[in-house]
């Protein structure tokens, strides 16, 4: 976090509240030596885990299994001047055990079309940090203003 | 770039075109040796940069001067399963020469709140990719879909 930046921190709490509210964030990792983020769509798991679902055979799965990621979601109303920024930081896997799948097959992400070979990746919420962004202060240090 | 997960892929042209249209990015480095990633807003440079304003002391300048960071913006519609996403990837560096400075804060992002010792970032395009979703397709092979 940085601090001394006029951003409210946010509880744990409040963040998987927030997080909870919207269906896509993003998953930034490593590729080729370079930062990487790529827009997901995902489910918050009870104990706070994001789950993501994807081909077996995706490049985002080499990429992030077993890896710590940050996953982050926001919703900045620039015309209100307020917004919230949410990140996860955890380990990401594959989920392999059976029931943890049946369980997920019920209650993780739907797809829009199904595809075979799909799995399910965690991202263990080990760190769970926000900012609320309060009208007319500046958002991480920097001043957010109209834009073009 | 993720190959063959159904995404059609933009344009470095596209990407511009798409990333002028939004008001707020995410910066995507590294801080304390983990994935950190923080909403901002910004304004394109006609070169394709993105430029940042913030305060000369705030962490975020030292933790991405001089490194090479990614510049992420979205806008995905999840009923209409449709959206883009845009990465600018490039080294960022506060912006030193007086012309520039005169320039930018003619140009540059417009503080909601002004404040004193503020600098501009640019972030050079060295690479500028972007993916359109075409829907009922995969997202970055992760299915996009109703969540909660």
């Amino acid at each position: 976090m940085y601090p001394n930046d006029g951003f409210r921190e946010l509880g744990r709490r409040e963040c998987l509240g927030l997080l909870a509210r919207v269906p896509v964030g993003r998953i930034v990792h490593t590729r080729q030596a370079l930062p990487a983020v790529l827009p997901v769509n995902f489910r918050l798991d009870p104990d706070g885990a994001v789950v993501l679902r994807t081909s077996a055979a995706s490049e985002l799965v080499r990429a992030i299994d077993g890896v710590v990621v940050a996953f982050e979601a926001d919703d900045v109303d620039v015309v209100a001047q307020a917004g919230w920024s949410v990140v996860v930081t955890g380990r990401a896997a594959v989920v392999t055990d059976p029931a943890e799948c049946r369980r997920l097959t019920r209650t993780g992400p739907v797809c829009w079309v199904p595809s075979p070979c799909e799995v399910f990746v965690r991202i263990e919420p080990a760190l769970v940090t926000g900012r609320e962004l309060v009208a007319g202060r500046s958002m991480y240090g920097v001043d957010l203003g109209a834009s073009g």
